[in-house]
């Protein structure tokens, strides 16, 4: 299957069985492995650059060079997201039923474009999506779409919501409009400021509007903030509201919000990214009351519902909206399919893979039971994580920590200069990370540092959450 | 690993490796099997809707139960972008390389926002990126960086472009600025239309310039557009050109686009998402010449270079102009790692998937001999198919072929109300489309309808080709 090739066109059946066995092999004893290596990978700047050639081959090679170099040579330069230490970030998991489910799609290969480009990755991604709305407690009748990343559903949702201010942007551009304006609050994700940038808002007019002490929206600060801009000519459009804070898992009151926006005829956009599926456990569906007043959501089953990453689901019940803002069929896609969905009208991007499968792998190997119970099985880590963070007299937690993430510091009695904590904190941060058995992140929290600990891998447990105390303590110098 | 799982997060090793072997024994199925299904699904719209369950399963089911349904319920469904007889849009191929690769980067599951989330991700980036350049004639010290689709590769590269009027778009916003104006040919992809309406320029911003003959950009009508756009108070600031449009493969003259950019100080962006991995072939450059002046340029592995979707590449020359429309670094994703790219500075999206393993895979695999071997045989076919075309009595060609893609129609002597063409050859191709041994498209050329055939299948050979020329002709009722 190398140098010998040129006279067939890819590999025969025998050869593609013999090199997924063994890719298949690799990829296994990966997923074993992966908890026994350093979790942050150690490599500097250009390791991997130098180690590779600098040019491809120009003949093919066989499948066990290319496995050598992978194990060699990629591995070390790894940060597995698959360790059950990684709790940086918002910890993630492939699990085996989302691998599955990928391996099928990439072997389909259709593009769902047009509904008739492949029929049923227009249809599973239709079905699968009101499983996960009723899953969530969501109105099932709600439409929903696939995309890459929240950043890409987020943008898509504030493009409609630019189309409905009847402004006519779409036909007319921003250029003679009034300003705009767009409202977060200061704990949401970067993507809403990404977004609010590329569609020619500017950072004028992204305001990040202050949050409480358990750093959710203050909506007397958004109403005051909304009647500010009226009142100098600009013009209000749409509210991002978050269910589930990057920093620390916040939940912006949504129901007082989407009073808000009625009031004023705003979009309310609701980023659930990391906990909309939390409410797949009935003890978490308050997290999206209110939600149901949203014009759009987007919630991320590569954060917390064990899919491989990239797998991001906007919900909407406007999607003629969605149309409105993006519906443009050139002659070389016209089809005369009446009563079917074309995903391509309902975004900027033409060309979609068949990501539905993989959620459905995931729906059928856990169960909406099954879900649940790991669901919640995070929550206990990290709320065991978060007594212990109590119950020390040189930690403190910095918020609430209403699902899997606990935000703390140490904070030694006397020192109370937060430059002072900033730096010992910082410095523990980083002697634990360079340990490899965990990799924390950090943040601020009303501008004080804190370290970050996150818990969404299946292979994450008790046992380990323990370990990674044990280990922040020691390293600080403290008993545990 | 259904019912019983409860009491562990995934399934075991032993679980994964037989869940494997199942899976990967349905996958080498249906690559084996897909040429003899019918390439166009039959079903009509709701069927799989209808034939699935209206609510996910509370517990786990078994893995053969997922492939039955698969097999039962979504197969048929499937429009087989991996049939041999798949001649329709621009036809692809994910190679077993490229499967293989796709399996190992869900199996890692990193997410590559920093450098420091996964450094392998990023360097292996970068350095098939530099490959790919290098093999297509481009600068190697270019930057790229891999995305979804060529509509997220064009609308970041004209996000970078706006930023770069120095209009101070990222920090004002759109309001108060003079109408930015984009340009492009007639025949260019949509979206350059859509990313033109997610930036907030409206239809009015959007300029299609006519083509020539061969359906090319007409040099001397961009030239006159921007004129009267200046001479009417807008401000003109990107052009894209096409290397390969997609209805007709033309190439547009880009080094006098590149002239033209240059003397009004406009972005060039080139659009060779199909057309720029034929430089593999060296006696495909000549399609890329004058891309050295371009200041952008996508081109995407997932069209033809035999990547499962979706991989779609960005080259830029001034990547420090999409770092200022983009970089925005929240405190929890400041990391102090010096001399290290984070390709999160570079467009609106954040989460970041390791595409770059399938990219190699694929190099490896094949080397770029291979490649351009195949590149070649899938020329050698389309122009074999154009010469039957051309020395047939009642059918003609409607555009050069320079690559794969084919433009043709049945035109009988004495029909030449173009109407009555159009209902003549749509018919054929309703017909030729229903056998489901070929799925052929169509768009129009100034204004006349056609047939479009498409080679970009790894498995498509000679006599397939003649057999869709046989059906073809046969279908119309005539000679062959």
């Amino acid at each position: 299957m190398s140098q010998d090739s040129h006279d067939r066109a890819d590999m025969t059946d025998a050869e593609f069985r013999m090199a997924l066995a063994q890719v298949g092999d690799w990829v296994a004893g990966y997923r074993e492995k992966a908890g026994s290596m350093p979790v942050l990978s150690r490599i500097a700047p250009g390791d991997i650059e130098k180690a590779l050639p600098m040019d491809p081959p120009a003949l093919g090679e066989p499948v066990a060079m290319w496995l050598k170099d992978l194990e060699e040579i990629i591995l070390p330069g790894i940060t597995h997201w698959n360790h059950p230490g990684f709790m940086a970030y918002f910890g993630i998991t492939g699990s085996a039923a989302g691998i599955l489910g990928e391996l099928v799609s990439s072997a389909i290969n259709s593009n769902g474009m047009l509904w008739k480009t492949c029929p049923a990755l227009t249809e599973l991604e239709q079905v699968v999506l009101r499983w996960y709305a009723s899953a969530i407690g969501l109105p099932r009748d709600w439409f929903g779409m696939i995309s890459d990343t929240a950043s890409t559903s987020t943008l898509v949702a504030l493009a409609a919501a630019r189309e409905a201010t009847g402004l006519n942007v779409r036909e007319e551009g921003l250029s003679g409009k009034p300003p705009l304006v767009l409202y977060c609050s200061e704990e949401a994700h970067s993507s809403v400021d990404k977004a609010g940038l590329v569609l020619g808002l500017g950072v004028r007019g992204i305001r990040r509007v202050s949050s409480d002490m358990a750093l959710r929206m203050r909506v007397d600060a958004l109403e005051s903030t909304i009647h500010q801009d009226l009142s100098e000519g600009r013009r209000p459009f749409a509210v991002v509201a978050t269910v589930g804070t990057t920093s620390a898992t916040a939940v912006d009151p949504v129901p007082d919000i989407a009073e808000v926006c009625k009031r004023h005829g705003l979009w309310l956009h609701v980023d659930a990214a990391y906990a909309g599926s939390a409410a797949i456990a009935h003890e978490f569906r308050w997290a999206l009351a209110g939600c149901d007043q949203a014009d759009s959501l987007v919630v991320n089953p590569h954060k917390w519902l064990f899919t491989p990453i990239d797998c991001s689901v906007l919900f909407t019940r406007k999607p003629e909206m969605f149309r409105e803002a993006f519906s443009l069929v050139p002659e070389y896609l016209r089809t005369d399919v009446h009563g079917a969905v074309d995903l391509m009208d309902y975004s900027f991007q033409l060309g979609r893979r068949f990501r539905a499968i993989k959620l459905w792998f995931v729906f059928r190997y856990f169960g909406t039971e099954g879900l649940a119970a790991r669901i919640r099985e995070h929550v206990r880590l990290a709320q065991a994580f978060a007594s212990w963070i109590d119950a020390h007299p040189v930690m403190e937690r910095l918020a609430p920590a209403p699902f899997s993430v606990v935000c703390f510091r140490i904070h030694p009695r006397g020192t109370d200069d937060e430059a002072e904590l900033q730096r010992l904190n910082a410095s523990l941060l980083e002697r634990v990370n360079a340990g490899g058995e965990v990799f924390l992140s950090h943040t601020k929290l009303k501008g004080r540092y804190c370290l970050r600990m996150a818990i969404g891998n299946l292979q994450t447990n008790m046992h380990r959450v323990q370990r990674a105390f044990h280990l922040i303590c020691e390293t600080a110098g403290l008993s545990s």
